[in-house]
């Protein structure tokens, strides 16, 4: 935490799933705000976030509960960020600042710049954090801990709200990076939205082959398939959301991953061993290099196995 | 262990890698064997395996390490079977078990059995239990705990010698499971072959783009990424020869995922939330079921997190 960081004085968070009650649970550890108003959609995830005491208040309406805030942060689905704006618009304060943590963000600032007044500093963000849970009872502090926290600052750029804001990361454990929201669009495309997409496909066509049962899958899914069904249990409302929000970077990376594999499919039907092996070779390195990056762990299998005594001395997550 | 396990006199292990050397941890710490002996290729290898202390005896010549041995296991690479099977078979005691753990069944069948005398009984094997690293000091005597060792018997079936390597494959913590080799080969095409296909294939992508930063995808990999690049550094001759020899089988699968993921590219095209809502809706339960059946950790992010509190009582892998 950066010590000298001075707390706001009422954060409202719209949306108080995975990604809104980690933040919550970050704000109340680190003192970043004095007051913490929380807002959801449903009844049941409102009541659930106050029986776990996420925040000071608790609100149906966003709109009240960004009155007088100094900080919102959306934390609902890309596709709901419009909407949402435009329900607060007219409860937010002078001064303020907007945020949200949308994994797509071109899209975003088209969906919510049109309905913020002038007076308010609007400073997209998405933190580069999350697991394959939903819900408030999927958050922790931690989440973002070590993790990146990108910022797509927009016209007119407001170098003093983007700077508290970087603090406010900052004190959640995060780096925090500028980019262009359309450059976010197509890092996060490969590195994310992808993987997703070819996670989903897989397991779906695993669930559909007929010569082989589901209960096969299951068994000798320790073999590679398993790795698959962690992205592929993500939540389907906030992908779907993705999806069609990023589609042409998507679609583009897709195309080239589409192509590369047809080259695989020519060279395994071809018996060409030495193109298949220097395919599988170079592939190799990246994943040391994001292990000392510290974004991944260096232990067989994600470290699965029941640990044996040996591997204590070797470097963690 | 199976308590009344009557120890083999002389096990033989023709490659001493990942796979070699977690059986031969295994047969010392359940003393499955009175003596261990270790052949491996290179000089290198051999002398590791001897420091590591695996064994009882070491053989540069694999005809040696055979000899008087009541149970032979070759755990190289699929590719080199045939020609390590034509090597010992000379050796090889009258009413030895010839075994392999080759991740492709009927191919090793096929490339075996024509060189191995009718007084030998040959039972192909393949524990379904790995992890991505290779070499005698990536072993470890719990790999093989709480997973799957397949027999694909062949013909003339021989109960006793089946119920042998059953009966040491239980020792080392396996369940056992029989099918015939075209099954093997067809179920490990979608659960195994095709995923690590697709997780070099998507990390090659990643490597070649030009609008991303190779450092960019190391940084944000968080986001999903990871996950793939674990499969994706596995060992690529082991790996040539799994595609070079289970070739119908995995261009079969490969064909079907190819389908569904035209499917998923035209909704996303086409903004058909529903539809992708619907997909990714289908896939979460199989997770749900391999987590229940033992096979994977229920934590988030494959438990790498630095874990909160609240995990502590979560059920682990
Ligand atoms: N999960 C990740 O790994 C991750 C990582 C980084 C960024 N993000 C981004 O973070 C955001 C939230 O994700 P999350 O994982 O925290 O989601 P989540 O756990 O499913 O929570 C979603 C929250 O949004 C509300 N909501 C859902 N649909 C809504 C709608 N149509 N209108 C208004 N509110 C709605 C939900 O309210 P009710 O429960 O009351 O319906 C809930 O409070 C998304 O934009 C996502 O792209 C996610
Ligand atoms: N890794 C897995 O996850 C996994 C899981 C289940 C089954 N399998 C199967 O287990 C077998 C071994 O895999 P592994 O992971 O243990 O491999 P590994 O760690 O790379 O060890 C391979 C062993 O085979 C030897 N070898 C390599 N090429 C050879 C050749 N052309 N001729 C003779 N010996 C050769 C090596 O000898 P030198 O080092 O002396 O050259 C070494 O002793 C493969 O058939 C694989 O399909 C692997």
């Amino acid at each position: 935490m950066t010590p000298a960081f001075e707390p706001f004085e009422k954060i409202a968070l719209i949306g108080i799933g995975l990604i809104g009650s980690s933040i919550a649970l970050n704000v109340r550890a680190h003192g970043l705000a004095r007051h913490i108003a929380i807002s959801s959609r449903s009844d049941g995830t409102l009541r659930r976030a106050e029986e776990l005491g996420l925040g000071d208040s608790y609100h149906g309406d966003a709109a009240e509960a960004v009155r007088d805030a100094d900080l919102v942060i959306l934390c609902v689905p890309v596709g709901a960020c419009g909407a949402v704006a435009e329900a607060i618009a007219p409860s937010l304060r002078a001064g303020a600042i907007v945020s949200d943590v949308g994994s797509v963000k071109a899209s975003i600032v088209s969906q919510m710049q049109p309905h913020l007044p002038d007076h308010v500093h609007f400073v997209p963000a998405h933190p580069i954090a999350g697991t394959e849970q939903s819900g408030p009872d999927a958050g922790f502090a931690e989440l973002f801990q070590n993790r990146w926290c990108i910022l797509t600052p927009v016209q007119p750029v407001d170098e003093a709200a983007i700077a508290r804001l970087r603090a406010f990361w900052e004190a959640c454990g995060s780096t925090v990076e500028e980019m262009t929201a359309e450059h976010h669009d197509r890092v996060l495309a490969i590195v994310s939205h992808l993987p997703h997409l070819i996670a989903y496909n897989i397991v779906g066509t695993a669930y559909d082959m007929e010569e082989v049962t589901q209960s096969e899958v299951v068994k000798y899914s320790a073999s590679g398939f398993r790795d698959f069904t962690r992205l592929a249990s993500s939540d389907p409302t906030m992908w779907r959301d993705v999806f069609l929000n990023n589609r042409d970077a998507t679609l583009e990376v897709l195309a080239r991953f589409s192509e590369d594999l047809s080259v695989l499919q020519r060279a395994i039907r071809d018996g060409k061993g030495e193109q298949l092996f220097d395919t599988f070779t170079k592939t190799r390195a990246i994943r040391r290099e994001i292990i000392e990056a510290g974004q991944e762990t260096a232990k067989p299998n994600f470290g699965r196995n029941k640990p044996p005594k040996k591997w204590d001395d070797e470097s963690a997550s």
